[in-house]
């Protein structure tokens, strides 16, 4: 059995990144180490496609979330979150633990906030200060017009923060020209590292909230010391060093690659999936998709939670479920991180002969078929 | 770009084996090298299907078959050799360097020696004391009945000497029960281990040859030291000892698998691989193809060595080539080694996708829906 | 040149280690990720010498002692800290940061916090809700006596935070014989690992103190979430699971090697140090030296800079310099990680060797020769 | 427990060595494989410091001792062996197979032949063919003065064949300048490699011989197919590539470190282990000892098997015993492949405190101490 982990975080990490991994560790205020930092700061600004300092912090994705939030604002300061799923409720949960004072708005699961939602807002509330929304609502498949919000945004005093967690690397991010002031990321989706670090790029529009804010309570997570240490390619305290090594070896790869081949392949392969999937006869459960995995809508009469356990335990495949109360609703199949358009193919393949084997599809051929039609057409 | 090598040899090693490479070398003549030799030698009987000793010697596959040639027979001595490509030519070149008394029977590229050709030499030289054949003919994709060749050969005083170099682990091969007296494998095939180390088995028939044997001109590959230091979980060299620690981890993936289901498995891959080419259009080169690696006719009008270099280039697969006068007639996809049923619907999706790209298929689709539908289907 | 890494953190780690970092990259919520982690948390309780949970954060260690400030206390609330150097610094700023109101105790670079300072600082502040101390000053060398602060704080209604940050595993540290009830540490230090996870111990009095705090605001290191995740071998957010896959394996060999023997190995190679470093007519740094590093202090007329830079590039043992003003001042030799004997031996000899090539050494000899002396010593 | 693998072979390996062991395995026909292949030729001239090109063979270094008696002689022809010991022996075993008519000219074990015996035994066989010849006798420690030898070889018809297979690398061994017709090594000794290559460069007087041969039975080891391949860059059979390209690392950090200084360090290494071991009152048990072991001799009332399973056991480091009826009455202290100074000392320090121990020594120190004074010395 040869595993295929294709879930929307971790993912697979190539393999010369993993042996960097096995290498001997060094000392981290090294001027080795140094020259390591600084090529793996002026390589994320590369995907993030910004000018601005990109910070690297050794914690999870939220890690970088809070940070966003508890250095740009003060308890009772206004903010609009735009919800779609269960990494929206994370900015949620953040305000509320900082004393935000929340402008919520909402949709329902596997809909898509759209930009008018947000001018609306805006509008109502001319006294936020900012707007938090997220790129790839990975709990649903929903990828979200982050551009069309910061066109939005960027008019207002307010300053805009995104969560580009799950979608930074494999669908089309523009942190600058988009104007994303606050840009945050992880190690173990698009970036092809295991799980570690976060990556947060900051404007001087956020620079500028960040310096003006005295109530701020943190320490770790204090953006004023990273900011300031990262000029000089440092950071104020021991990082995760050797996932910093292995990363550059992945921004490397994606250097390689160029981000607009990244985003193209990334879009590719989506394509293949959504047209395998609803040619199985499924449907797509994000009204907006992404790039960096396919959702689909578990169909009645299927037992979800056994199909998946098929895939895995008889085809080494491993998608994710649905979480909280769409376990077994939902199925989700990432392809971002070190995967091609072949493990794209494996997983419908597993998922096509699953299906037919619990009797849900009289015949096999046509998912696999039409993801190779959609491979083969012109983007 | 992943790379996917799917050539008949080196072929892809797990991870896990891999990194058993990495760890710290150790004495190779310790209490626990030689546990360890203990251990793989017993699952090379496994493996082999045998009760007879199987040696590691330190180098290719030529180097076991050099020393079945070189101690189980004398110059001058009359033996059977079958020849249906560049590997059974291998046998010849060999019987010619030690001075053997070759009668050949051969049938041209693509073809598979029946029984009754060997059973008709035998009948014309009763005088033979050795034939020599061949498992599965790499260089086009045949695999001959070697049960049916023990059977005919066992009945004389000749002994049944095996290249089952490419074979052997992905293929039925049965050595006690179908009368193999030698049989040669290398590691770098179906074993999954990188190259460097060769097993031979030998049986008590070949045994009492090489006992006779007086004339013997080797060193290096005197079985006879080899013999009798396996039986101390010893080898008269140092031999690769780092390659055998691996070779034991490859080794408990087969044990763990079964080896009829790795047989069975490799028969689903082939079925698949079969399905898929010729719902394309093709043609299989071999006659009796084997389990391991599909070889396919380069259609008229296809340039076979652009075909396969743009699947390289493009997707990342790496297909052989036909080898010496073969080249650009035809191609082969191995599915050998460390490889799953998905690695097999990749190659034929990137061949299909290519053969659309040169103008040779009009749609691509139907040749992943028969592969597809080969895989569903019971065995 | 072989590079000997002998800084306080990050160490060395063993090789079986790093090439668990290699391997393929898991599902942070599968069983399997699960079962590794309740494997991790035991074994770490049997490191701390703890029956209460250990908390895994993925962060530095600065993390886990945010994570302690920030959880237990509130603004406003009276602490007292006991600073000997630049960690017990960290408390300060950490303190700070939260608004915290720090009585400090404070003494000289070099020097070590006495029971008798603690034992007046907690009489004059009977309204104290918390002492912060630091087991393994790395800035001085100095190791404190927490047994003794465990006494004197269990009697009064205060909580006894410890950083053990570089302490823990290789100096005697029995978290509840000793009454510590926050205990911090990191994965860089003696357990083997690179950098990237902190460890917390809570204690029921702790605990309490969690629950009861209404005021703290953090999410990420909001240590209830961590608790109750705990329980069930979980995390609240995608933790580095490499890593925590990886400490698995240096914690088997802890507990192989056994926790006193650990330390009385680290012991024997302390004595060694101090033994060696006398002999050459160098001076200890630290009054209390503890066994995780030999801290000297730079004679007269050597240029401690150049030194440094001489054993590295000579002989490829990085030793760590001062921190800050101390800089060129002290040499600081951890002897902590997977490091032995005999790294201890080799970092003497590049010492002694450079010391009689900068003239400050007649001849060599008597620092390895007296470091042999006490490695034959018994303890 | 730290290990130290210090026996004659194998030996460490670099870590950045083993992990290109690690690395995904690619087809071995590649201009990939055949670009790593041009360059490890190039780096093993260098080493060899030969003009004349050196071939590959997968096998252990007795391959390549083979290759050169096979290939360069025939039956009945007349060469003389030069045997100090067991590696010597092994001359007169491969001699002996391939029916060659030897003149032996031996010492007993510890003694080095010397070329005045050599001159007597050319003077009386004017007809002698070949001279075979061991650089560095590992069985006893022995050097021979290689550079003698060729001067008196060169200066007949015979060409002089030296098995260098664990010196090449850690001692002084200049291939053209000294006049050795074939010289042979193995992968696993100062190169840096796990076992599984041997390397055999080939002079133009060796090479007429070559030529010549038309009694020459042997296909695997046949050095005309290596030649006339190696032009190419290419093998003739399957090669152990992975080992292949880890040579290439190894043989970068050579060419990094300079042959002279690799030579140079090597004997300051050696000095340091003789002064070490002479200062605990032991004896060298070679009147000429080389530089990539030292042999001692186990003292009057010292259990000489008992002292190495101590030293193994306590502290790690594994030394060589005597070889058959040596064994317990020398100990054999490599210090040749990816091992430093401070290893020797460790391995001295180890061995003066088992001594100890066991009673033979009545203190410690003054063997660490008598090697740190030879470190220091000028050479």
């Amino acid at each position: 059995m040869k595993p295929r982990l294709m879930t929307p975080g971790p993912t697979p990490v190539p393999e010369e990144t993993l042996l960097e991994l096995a290498k001997p560790v060094g000392y981290h205020r090294s001027s080795e180490a140094k020259a390591i930092l600084a090529e793996v700061s002026e390589d994320l600004k590369y995907v993030f496609q910004t000018k601005n300092p990109v910070v690297t912090l050794t914690s999870s994705g939220t890690g970088g979330m809070e940070a966003a939030v508890s250095n740009c604002f003060s308890a009772g300061e206004k903010v609009i979150l735009l919800i779609a799923g269960r990494w929206g409720d994370r900015w949620r949960n953040l305000a509320k633990a900082f004393g935000l004072n929340a402008v919520v708005v909402e949709v329902p699961y596997g809909k898509a906030i759209q930009p008018a939602q947000l001018e609306e807002a805006l509008k109502a509330h001319p006294d936020a200060v900012g707007v938090f929304a997220t790129l790839s609502e990975t709990s649903t498949g929903v990828g979200h017009d982050i551009a069309a919000f910061g066109k939005l945004v960027t008019a207002t005093p307010a300053i805009l923060v995104v969560d580009a967690i799950s979608g930074l690397g494999c669908m089309e991010c523009r942190t600058d020209e988009w104007n994303i002031d606050v840009n945050v990321t992880g190690s173990q989706k698009a970036l092809m590292l295991p799980p570690g670090l976060a990556y947060v790029s900051i404007s001087d529009k956020a620079k500028a909230r960040i310096d003006a804010n005295q109530s701020s309570k943190t320490f770790y997570f204090d953006l004023k010391k990273y900011l300031s240490k990262i000029a000089e390619s440092d950071t104020p305290f021991t990082p995760a060093n050797t996932l910093i090594k292995a990363q550059r070896v992945s921004l490397q790869r994606i250097r390689k690659e160029g981000i607009e081949n990244l985003w193209a392949r990334h879009a590719r392969m989506a394509r293949a999936a959504r047209a395998g999937v609803q040619a199985m006869g499924l449907h797509l459960f994000a009204e907006q998709p992404n790039n960096g995995l396919t959702v689909i809508t578990v169909p009645e009469g299927v037992d979800g939670n056994a199909v998946l356990s098929k895939i895995e335990k008889q085809y080494g495949i491993k998608l994710a479920n649905g979480q909280d109360n769409m376990k077994g609703k939902i199925w989700r199949m990432a392809h971002m991180g070190y995967l091609d358009l072949f493990d794209v193919l494996a997983a419908l393949s597993a998922l096509e002969l699953v299906l037919h084997e619990v009797g849900f599809l009289k015949e096999v051929g046509p998912g696999v078929a039409a993801a190779q039609q959609a491979l083969a057409a012109k983007a």
